[in-house]
């Protein structure tokens, strides 16, 4: 079916809900337009929608992508909206076709474990991506960006205003971003918490990343351009042109900051450029913000509207979500009030190889790699390692580790002394600049909305310790027959001790007392 | 193809591998025909088998039967054995249609869990079955049990001697068998162990449940009917009718208890009789061991071999499997003599209502429900159960505690107090009348063949407190709404707060500081 085909009370949705700037394919404004708004809520309530994917209480299934987006298309669907739906993910196959799909729509895209550590910054095609609407399609030159709300002079650039190194410095920082619920599985996996009609994605480790991004300062952009704030702003509000649903409303994404987030130039950065490229499309093309040592979420992509604001944003995204609970809360009592808000992130860390249940053959010591990050300015000054689950914990030599920034991870390596056998459980802990360190269980830090698992990044490894005399002997064993000592599960298919030496073995110690 | 049809080397299976005597119809002499094991094992060596199916790397099938067989049913049809496989199945849909089908061949069945907790005795048609073979279909005025080895004097004796008062003094006995995989899922889940060719059924808590059986004495019937055991008897093999396969080879079933088990007369039982009525195929008829308070692999059924021996069987259930390994034995080296015999059973105890990761909606207190039993003559003593995962525990009121035997379980309830909302960990533990208890992680025991799950059983409950006000106004607002509150993960649809109480709420208790 035609968009033009689809009507509401004889008007063709195309023209309730017109992309009305020339060269703003995918745009629709909402926030501006309160009966576009009303009319788009009525369309809804018509509609029945296919349920998200349960995928806490069964297995993720093994495919990629993992989780289809049915519900989020048909509210595309629902509004005549479907070629962002398409443009969305031709956008993912031209941009990030490597990545591990998480969620097909909207996009989440996570780093597949090589690419996550080929270096300090992070390939932009295999940087993360948590989208929280369908990728528009702007035209840099048709782009402008409004700032208004409480400042001295409400105004609009253009990029070429905002390129314009006269009018404004621009500036370059390493910043690593990441989702709040970058690690959600672990927390998944001991204690399911709440199904979002936004898939809340089961992320690994990998939605987390680093690139060295070129833009201006919004502090300096307020100062020059907009006669700096009115007295009463306290915060910063971040629109972006995607659509975003909630409960049976649309709306543009909106997020805010404090402006005392804004007090160095590097904090909110006004960004087109990433890794010394143009903003690829799905990150946000042409104009995005960057705010540093913050959740994820505050990074508003296409970014086209600024408000200066006397109260925290009311946006959905900013009011009702990314809220983070004590263990009390849940289902049974969650109001968008009993939770702090997520802003600056914690530090945390990964273990990112080995993974998870390999079987690590060695002589003595396992090496690890991962990364380690801390949010609000802090950075990682020591990352521990424990081979035993959390007792003993090895620090890695600074050598051993990338340089600090006061925005971006560490990435570090280790060889930590294994002697035991069989499954041990390796942690990682990071201490951060301010001495801040990591609870040591999911537990400790598990929260209903599943956000900011924290907590030592535990892995279990089933290790072979080959200075142990049997071991050699049983792996050269397999290799004498042919037989891979993988999977563990396998049964191993000859007999491990003849009847004789088990005869002499049980005469020397038998089972039974003999009085 | 019929069995006639397959042939070695010219001759047909069916006279290789006879079924020597009448009315034993699926039963094949292995040990006393070692030609006939070595022709056995150059067919089996001829033949490629299905291998056993992953289920511990990968989540169980939600199927019923939940595993298949193939490579089992693969061994008997390249034996011409087929029909056993065949008759097998078809008792299992006679005698236990309404069964967890772990396993399908071998048959492995679980009670469901209305069933284990329905009295102190568990119905003939839910008990739990392990068999290691298939079902001999064996008629009991054809059936003889030999008497060998170590005795003053050889024996054999029909079912009507057996059963006859004057020759043997008949007992009863109420008494627990007890697989010793039961509740081997929580350490599959935790790491992965062996992978046999016979697979370790993935037993959750069900693999357990008890029955007055009526038989008579070995104890008697050797002393009267062999003239007592010569001064070197040791250990008394028990040898059953089931054909059995290991690495390439074929056997009786054939496992040994020590002599010294026999102290009382309750502890080494033939028994014909099961909870009144005779025993169902499945479990043995006309004759199996029942041996109290000992590993369930024990108690053959089928039995129609007792050798007295000076050293423990060498049949590979008896020296190679059913070994307690330390947690540094694994693949890389473990051997059939660097573990120990599991014979007696330790304490242990499971919640069998309510369900692990159920929601359970309450008034400030959970009932629990649930079994406990100690093995070696102990009886459960105390059953303890924590609400906060191990710290706090409350013990079972000895009311609410079935009676005790000296081999049997006890079955218990509890209601504990519970304020806390969210996830919760409950846990049970029981001290026995050795004053023995159980660990409290499924690590502390862990082991490569994931025998004897003796931890503390741990569940997840999801706990909802209605005597909090805001968890009750929220249940009335989702009946209100026609929603259920379950599953959890099912989002919340409509707006849990209005902007007007969450503004109120931001108001009282502002995002940021004010300075």
């Amino acid at each position: 079916m035609s968009v033009d085909s689809q009507t509401w009370e004889g008007v063709p949705l195309s023209q309730l809900f017109p992309e009305e700037k020339l060269g703003w394919t995918g745009y629709i404004e909402w926030e501006d337009k309160p009966d576009r708004k009303k009319i788009a809520q009525a369309i809804l309530k018509t509609k029945k929608f296919t349920p998200s994917p349960e995928f806490q209480l069964e297995p993720l299934p093994k495919t990629n992508p993992i989780l289809i987006g049915y519900r989020w298309k048909e509210y595309h669907e629902a509004l005549g909206l479907r070629s962002i739906v398409d443009f969305s993910w031709e956008t993912v196959q031209k941009e990030k076709p490597g990545m591990i799909h998480v969620l097909d729509f909207p996009y989440n895209g996570e780093t597949p474990r090589a690419a996550l550590l080929e270096g300090k910054l992070t390939d932009n095609m295999y940087h993360f991506v948590r989208n929280h609407g369908g990728v528009p399609d702007i035209d840099e030159d048709a782009f402008e960006l409004e700032i208004g709300g409480l400042v001295n002079q409400p105004i609009k650039l253009s990029m070429k205003d905002l390129k314009d190194p006269n009018k404004f410095p621009q500036i370059t920082a390493t910043v690593t971003l990441q989702c709040s619920g970058t690690r959600r599985i672990e927390q998944i996996q001991e204690y399911p918490g709440e199904g979002d009609e936004l898939i809340q994605a089961p992320w690994g480790e990998g939605a987390i990343g680093t690139a060295v991004y070129r833009g201006v300062p919004l502090k300096t952009v307020l100062k020059r351009a907009c006669g700096g704030l009115l007295p009463e702003a306290k915060h910063v509000e971040l629109i972006g042109a995607d659509t975003y649903f909630k409960k049976g409303n649309v709306y543009n994404y909106a997020v805010s900051v404090p402006t005392r987030k804004m007090r160095m130039k590097e904090e909110v950065i006004l960004a087109w450029e990433m890794n010394g490229e143009p903003l690829p499309k799905i990150h946000g093309f042409p104009l995005r913000a960057v705010v540093t040592g913050i959740i994820g979420a505050r990074s508003t992509k296409w970014l086209y509207k600024i408000n200066a604001l006397e109260e925290p944003s009311l946006g959905p995204v900013q009011a009702q979500e990314y809220i983070y609970f004590t263990s009390q809360i849940g289902k049974q009592n969650a109001k968008y009030s009993n939770g702090f808000s997520i802003q600056n992130m914690p530090v945390s860390s990964a273990i990112i190889f080995p993974q998870d249940k390999e079987v690590i053959i060695h002589d003595g010591s396992i090496e690890l790699r991962g990364w380690a990050y801390s949010g609000g300015g802090n950075w990682p000054e020591r990352v521990e390692v424990s081979p035993d689950g959390g007792h003993v914990w090895y620090a890695v030599d600074q050598d051993n580790m990338t340089e600090k920034h006061y925005h971006a991870w560490r990435l570090w390596k280790i060889s930590v002394p294994v002697d035991a056998e069989g499954w041990i459980e390796v942690c990682v802990r990071t201490w951060d600049s301010s001495c801040n360190t990591e609870p040591t269980f999911v537990r400790s830090a598990w929260n209903w909305d599943l956000h900011v698992t924290s907590s030592a990044h535990r892995i279990k490894l089933y290790s072979v310790n080959t200075t142990r005399p049997a071991t050699a002997q049983r792996l050269a064993a397999f290799a004498a027959h042919g037989q891979s000592f993988t999977p563990i599960t396998g049964p191993t298919k000859w007999t491990v001790e003849s009847t004789e030496d088990f005869l002499a073995e049980m005469r020397r110690h038998p089972r039974d007392p003999d009085n």
